[in-house]
């Protein structure tokens, strides 16, 4: 039925604090026809249905939200956002938060699998980019299908710091934070321009304190995190915002997680995003130093993915 | 300045999970041009204030959210929000619950008081009719700028179970339920109409099921609130609508908690809202039943609302 | 192709203003992936496909304009648009202008049939419940997917009045003008509601003057036309609008010329319109005096269209 | 009173096509709460009142339209907009155009001086430099308070038609046309970026045809022109899109003509638009030909500009 293919599908896998403020968002924007829920805490998984029902009754919106299945969510989504991990446990050490994540993305892309041939996979689970590599390799879709969130918030934020700093619309500047999303995250001040013009020649000498930016924005949310568990709120608008470049085909740059073959993981280098996921990426000119850290935090993910797949080699296909 | 009088200011009391939905919303919006959080729990505060920092940032929203005291949201705001208390505490009774908000409703309008002359005061947090009473009594304001969500959700929920039930867009549909937020909610069929038709003439007999419409309504969120502990997308959503309504001077029909004369308290019935808050009341030809179940609710937020003022009389003011 | 089945388009039979400013609301909204302009004038055409591929640069929409055959446009169109011959000639009289667009439609629903099978025809030329009827005749399509803008426009300017009147929102009143457009349509104030409150009972008694409001809904656009030769913005308005009620079958209750079996012919009464065009009809308990207005203009427009339909049977199919 | 300033209000001078179609998108944005409609042309401008007063009616949008005086339009408005003369008479010549344009521009400022304080003067007749640069002169405003659309409609089509030849969203390309509006205009290849990346880096070599985009671009709406003797709709959307960077304080960089103090005259250079018009420069750092380019019509707006000033100097002022 040609209807049921124009009616346009998200599947929300995780239906937490994060895939509930994406859905909240979703929602307010009509962009789908449907939502699709997907947890394994039905009680959870219900609430949220019954909640975020409520937010398409208020607002008029033209989405629906319902539970669904992982087959269904693999079968009938346009867009898979995998959310599942994403709320930080308390006492939990990062290699144990990743170990369960890792244990988690493997199990719902394999319940999900095989996805609708044109499915796009959208990793937001952390570390992201070790499971956006983990999750394109088990996907059986091609590459360009799957990537991950990123340093795409926190590119928004360092533009964002920086344009209320110095009173310019964050829209007119071009600053991407790119390589391993977290401690290791490089901001490429090397390519920043606003309004096309290259920072130093747009904005007076020592406007701007790079450093401090670039620390503000790293540990921006640290506090929010230890607070709240996670940062449903920024992600969930990030998701939002990457579902409609995707669903819209709306060819926009953004700093996005995907497969690189020179480092033979995913990292966060500016893509183009449409229909197809990555539809391109863009050579960026990085400045030596900048280009070195990107490398050798990739190499370490690259180092843990190897790992990762060897291990489950046999068992798993 | 005249700038700072054209910038638009909304405060939300209490940075719970209500108060974090609601202003999730109302950055995608760009309605105010500044939030301001306020709560008692500092930590709390501190971490939604960043959080839906990364929100304007990732949405490129005009809004910029802050921390704030009291005093400042009762100087300063267009509009202050009342979510404070909304999240319902395991193994508390109802009674307990209200005889607790019922405190902080007290202590944060005395915290606020004097308002801005021009302020609009929303109260969603629970039992809202009776809360809305009190704040209009405490609040130093003219009635008219006090009002509470009262049964908009319960109104626009069943607006659109019918909508998808019969096919027809919710916003085509008018239909209200009025009276005593809760158990005690009168949906007034006599009303309802598609099209301005009755719904009677405009829908074959039989279509739909009322008494099974509204104990779907009446008990939608149940679930919700034993799973989450409250409702915040769904009372979020109506939050930003209702201060929309406010800020843009828009007069819609919306079915709010107000001072009702006859009942010498607030209760919800179809009210044109605006700049200053209750604009205008609609006079609703309720059947006699319903008429009747309405004041008899009433009545007993009266009694409840006298017993309260009695109490703090001697001490309060 | 799926992806080519899911971009939406709409054609717009007839470049001048009213198609221009339609397109022009169009682009805003991003409804459609393409909008496909026709004219048997081709520099006019051209001229408009520049102009408005302005605007998506200008504005960053997702919709693009591009000149096409009638062919096309009948094959690939989800909404195909006639608003040929909108613009009036002065110094033609009635009857003349009404032959002349009679001809018009006839010759490009000729033009573009067969359609594609879920094609939705809105006819805007006047007169226009003659010419939807009319239309609905030749296109052989589902009469449901034929229907005309009819009355919507001047139900949207007495509401618009009344509210701007009384200081309650537009979209909390629900007022219909039916019947036929032009002279003789009829403001059906017996169904008139604010809120789904009776008019009557819900404003104070003589806070409007009915006959003044209608009269000057009625002949309130009479110098724009004088002067501008057509009322391109306020149509162009109303076409964006019903396209996104089929495009989004978003289920609207819709003051729109459609087919009445007991007349035999289009008139406008409020339907709800959605993907399938007329997908339900709302039975209006009109006032006496309403219905037998309403009547007596169906009739000389059933009589005016089976004189075209025996004039042309012989010759056209 | 309060409320009154915070009413925003746009006011039009001339309403023509451009003033119209100006009108309508504004509308559709609720943007302002009130547009001024300021014309000569009596029949004309209420013509145009009352068919965007349609547009406000159909849509439901929160902006209000009224026919004004140009003292009125002076006094009251946040922004004023000049679209006099922007249709292109027939068989006159560029200078008689450009000395017509000159009359209008002197005498509509004259009539509408003393501006509010805060007032931003947009211009968009041409030739746009030169009436941006004796509107300057004349308004006794603030120089940053005048500016003229300038080379913004070229530079959003430059953008659009590479994006649309390199699948890549417009809003991630930075390119500009700067210098003098029109014949001379010229690309600002050398600083252009995707994705902040130099043109030459993020795309491979070849894949743009830069002399045969900048020429379609240069000469796209000539036969607009000569066939509808204005570009009402693109300039419509761009008099939309500034008076929102202004209105919002959206602090966008935008190519607009604006003063230039090493030229003596405005010509289209990027700045950052606020609510005080030109918030801040950006120091282009164009090839040498570029600025060369610039540099050399700008010296003929400048010499134009002072025989003006010198002609109307012993009796304008």
């Amino acid at each position: 039925m040609e209807t049921t293919q124009t009616r346009k599908r998200i599947a929300l896998i995780g239906a937490g604090q994060v895939g509930g403020a994406a859905a909240y968002a979703l929602i307010q924007s009509s962009l789908a026809a449907e939502l699709l829920l997907v947890d394994t805490n039905i009680a959870q998984r219900d609430a949220q249905v019954r909640d975020l029902s409520d937010v398409a009754f208020a607002t008029g919106s033209g989405t629906r939200v319902r539970a669904a299945t992982y087959h269904e969510a693999g079968q009938e989504s346009d867009v898979v956002v995998i959310t599942a991990g994403s709320r930080h446990t308390p006492g939990q050490s990062f290699g144990e938060s990743a170990a369960r994540n890792v244990s988690i993305v493997r199990n719902v892309v394999s319940a999900m699998t095989p996805f609708r041939k044109d499915a796009v996979l959208l990793v937001v689970s952390n570390p992201v980019d070790l499971l956006t590599s983990l999750a394109g390799e088990l996907a059986r879709l091609p590459r360009t299908q799957v990537f991950g969130s990123g340093t795409f918030l926190e590119s928004a934020r360092l533009r964002g710091l920086i344009a209320d700093h110095v009173g310019i619309a964050a829209n007119s500047i071009d600053m991407y934070v790119v390589g391993v999303h977290g401690e290791n995250q490089v901001p490429a001040w090397s390519t920043a321009t606003v309004g096309g013009v290259p920072l130093d020649t747009a904005l007076p000498a020592g406007q701007i304190d790079r450093a401090a930016l670039a620390d503000e924005c790293k540990h921006f949310s640290d506090d929010v995190i230890r607070t709240k568990g996670s940062t449903p709120f920024g992600i969930g608008a990030i998701i939002a915002s990457l579902c409609a470049s995707v669903l819209l085909d709306r060819r926009n740059v953004r700093p996005v997680s995907h497969f690189v073959p020179e480092f033979g993981c995913c990292v966060s280098m500016p893509a183009v995003l449409g229909r197809q996921g990555i539809v391109r990426t863009i050579q960026m000119p990085l400045a030596q130093e900048e280009g070195e850290a990107v490398a050798e935090s990739a190499g370490v993910v690259k180092k843990q993915l190897d790992r990762i797949l060897e291990d489950c080699t046999p068992r798993q296909w």
